[in-house]
């Protein structure tokens, strides 16, 4: 789409791994947007985004950013807990708000944060369910509304990072709040089975462990979560959050159809190269779930973008990134009180 | 292995679709054993059995047969309900038995069983737990027990049935008590997290649905239904047993752990044939468990003559066929009333 | 099928690994026939058939055997070079043969052996392309029966040894005739392409290497092989032949229909089990055809019993032996020489 | 990499199937470049390129293009035949030059292209061979670099379309000359044969066959061909081309090492869908080579980009691309005169 119209002028709050990925991203490969400015606590971060990315100006404050530029829309990718206040800021400001997921920790915080969104209509909004822009999702998702597979029966979603990523979650979580398991790991499951069944949880029973990672009770984390949850028309779903896989990155959905199945990422495959060795015959796995979403988080941007050029807002709605908060929230409190918790959404 | 001594004369109860396959086996596979006599209801069967396997006498009553027959061993491949009575019967006439899964459906009826077969000693009393005969499982369980995959965190059972099945079940199932879906459909699963995790569930979460299978409500039955389990060292599991599977047979079983995973069963492969066609690259599926386990049958019944011919008390005991069935009616219990049971095996 | 009739009475000549395998198949598995003779040159192997197997008499000599022992049928699992004249001997003497592949390596000795075995046309001879009674391929041949994926345009047989058995190869071919690579691996692939087309080859282009192991050129063997087949109605074919595969033993064979494909044991799966590990998503593979093809033998050998009881030739004739076996030759010679190779069967 | 330097300004030739992939890429996804010119004969291409892309001019002859704007690069998508006068006459006039495989079809046009480009070394030539850049290729040649799976012994490369393409194909083909079966679809394979074994081609036997598509005979076109090449340092390896797959579009290659194999494409995924239905379990294909390849066609032509600004030359050089086409030439004539054909490079 060519038009006469002048790029979008873009800011960006956070520039970690994936804030460095969306950097990238505004700068190389979206149409109809400028990353003009920067904000992070890290001095080499903003250096590379200035020198590698043509990032113009750079802060270490995101107010002055916002105060000081003049920009039509802003990514926050800073650690969850900063979400909703940067968020209520920069709606208050006028600016386009994209939002990484999940959306606070903090369901006081995220309340407010839902009511100064609803209270700018006209301004968008939009959170980070990548995944719904993921080609295999899509095609997955086509198959269950053509009713190919028939009526969904029961879906499971797994989110188990590799066990190469267990130092860098140690390090992060005991300085920051991750939120638990569920939140942490299966955030986009629940968005996704809420996506494909159109209905909501009513009930969760959650199980945590440490098996896999003793050292994790320090820092009160767990690393294995699995709940069970009844969905409001009778669905059955799994969720498993982990983060202790030796072979790669499992982000695996299966949808269970009256009239046949879908399993999306049963494994994790690296690339197209089968390797015959002496273990047998070897599939190597992504490690990242950057490298298996970078397509989706392009193209979530690129439709973020589109949605504020056309002024249309987002198909997912701050409602579905609360009722996912919710949820997780709820299976991780099933596992620390160990009885049944019914759900209100 | 040859001996000087005369095989074992065994007789059978049952003649039904897996009463035939012992049969068969029994008559043309295993080593050291004849079949003489069988006792079947449905004199078409009884001919089968005289003609094709050419067993000597024919019986419609099982205790005629046990009073008359001169025989060491009895295969009980009848419906479930008369497990109990029949070992019962047949333990006190002095044979060995050999009795198809589950023991019974009734738990006074099963703990009377249990106490007249452990007031026999030094008579073999084995029960169906076949899949611990198959080479996938057998190979899954030395990868577990050498520590390959460190600790085990989680487990995953899956027994759904094809579509295809749907009928014949119905009409089983309006005549007879198929113990409930988890019964029916999760009892090995059970018996193999038992089997791998060397531990006990002491809470389970069921739920049961008929999405798939609306008619099953009539005749008392669910078509899916989904169980989460605590065991008593912390792992978790989940069983999933279903009547709905449009692709075939789906038997397969997770074991997450520490330092990797196995799965056995992730598709039902029917052969080693893989067919390019129009809808992609397909892998036909098996649609039964007879095919599936063929072997497995084979093998236990093998092991049962064995230990009847060396007097060797097999693994699998009593005890345990009675802990999967409190377990498997314990998921179904919690669905039925829609609440958390404890386990008390 | 039960019958008044008295077992068959059979001997065997050889016990090696092929040998062993047959014996143990006809002591316990076959149906009608029993096993009451065997002949080899080492005592072990003698001893453990009389005390493993229940083999009644052992001798050193093929001929003192079929001379004393009052025998229906032989089995000829000799080294390849004395399949003629056994398979004469016992022709002679009035015997039912079933003698594996190939038929023998000289052209003279196998044409003698032809003549002699169609001079005595009630008398079952059967040889050994066990791949015909495997339920994959049967399967394949099935679907393109059918018509499923239209005409043949292309096939390709893999007969690739894992390299785990290079120390016993060359031991064994020290010591005797190979047969060359081509006779020695694809032999199988060759009937099965006949099978398959209903076409004969009518010219070859092979080649030969010793990359993978230079020490063969010692012996004069080839490790690998490669040749591409132009068949009578214009189907192509490539076979492989090789003893080097580091992941297991690959049998495969693809058949490209104008409409479709198969492929039959794309990978070599040893079971069910799919590993999960720090190298990917891993299946384990066979290591040996004796594993692979374990239920294809015990079946050949069972039809072979059921021909001699009612008098049928088997559908696989010596004819087909000597052609396959002409083809394989004329692909090393095309390879010796350095030309094409127009084959004349 | 940000640099102050203006983008470079570059021109196309073509915007049918591919070329208007390449505009698209150019305009949308391309760092440091600005397509200002496009030429092509078809009136809706040309606005479609100033509508969709912002191409500022657009012109129905190549040679006005090439007098007319100032411009740094050109990409030459025509058909296969006016590659090398496109090529000389933008060489002739000072440009960079990146210009689709085959290079041409006429080899004394190839040589003088060639010579034309050698003799300006400061301007960059590259060629379309992009499955260099695509990732499990070039993961599967670091495998193979690395000597994990020991020294190449042989290796196979399929070329086939989908079926679904047959008409487009036929049309094409009716009309221009495709090169034949071996140009047309194995082009690849030969440049990555050569780019992992190192070693080129002695002696090539070719088999081609019109049993899936007879029609294609009246337009001197073959639907399959087969080719056994023999390299210099004795590595083997087959072709394959087609253009009947059923499936969807099969790449495949197979590089099999003394010490472990490797397969890239073993199917054409589409995705990481797997779907369970009644034909079993199902990997859905891709149809088209564009899906395939669209980041490996992105990545060569930032590539080519990335060498014009900074003055290298590409590793793949027009003596690659001869060499390619020479190859593929033999094997063609060796199939048309029915004998080996020694290739002289």
């Amino acid at each position: 789409m060519v038009t006469t119209r002048k790029p979008l002028r873009a800011a960006i709050i956070g520039l970690g791994r994936l804030g460095a990925r969306h950097a990238r991203h505004l700068a190389n490969k979206i149409q109809g947007v400028k990353l003009v400015a920067a904000c992070a606590l890290d001095s080499n971060q903003l250096e590379w985004a200035k020198n590698e990315l043509g990032v113009e100006t750079t802060y270490t404050n995101y107010k002055d950013m916002i105060d000081t530029e003049n920009i039509d829309a802003i990514f926050i990718v800073a650690p969850t807990p900063f979400h909703p206040e940067m968020t209520i800021y920069a709606m208050n400001a006028g600016l386009n708000v994209f939002c990484e997921k999940p959306l606070g920790l903090d369901f006081n915080e995220v309340d407010e944060m839902a009511k100064v969104i609803k209270s700018h209509p006209n301004q968008i909004f939009q959170s980070g369910f990548m995944r719904r822009y993921d080609d295999s999702y899509r095609y997955a998702k086509k198959i269950v509304d053509n009713g190919d597979i028939g009526k969904i029966i029961y879906m499971r979603g797994y989110g188990i990072d590799p066990i190469s990523g267990m130092e860098s979650f140690t390090k992060f979580a005991t300085e920051a709040d991750s939120g638990g398991i569920f939140v942490d790991m299966n955030i986009h499951d629940i968005d996704l089975i809420r996506w494909f069944t159109g209905q909501d949880p009513v009930q969760a029973y959650g199980l945590t462990s440490n098996i896999a990672a003793p050292q994790l009770a320090d820092i009160g984390e767990f690393e294995t979560g699995v709940a069970q949850l009844k969905m409001s028309d009778g669905v059955i779903a799994t969720l498993i959050g982990g983060r202790h896989a030796a072979h790669g990155n499992q982000v695996e959905l299966e949808v269970m159809g009256s009239n046949g199945w879908v399993r999306i990422g049963e494994h994790p495959d690296l690339n197209r190269v089968t390797v015959f060795n002496d273990q047998g015959v070897v599939r190597p796995s992504l490690q990242s779930f950057g490298e298996r979403f970078d397509t989706a988080f392009t193209d979530e941007v690129q439709d973020f973008v589109n949605n504020v050029i056309v002024g249309k807002q987002p198909e997912v709605t701050v409602d579905d990134g609360i009722k996912a908060l919710k949820i997780a929230k709820a299976c991780q409190q099933s596992a620390n009180i160990g009885k049944l918790v019914d759900i209100q959404l």
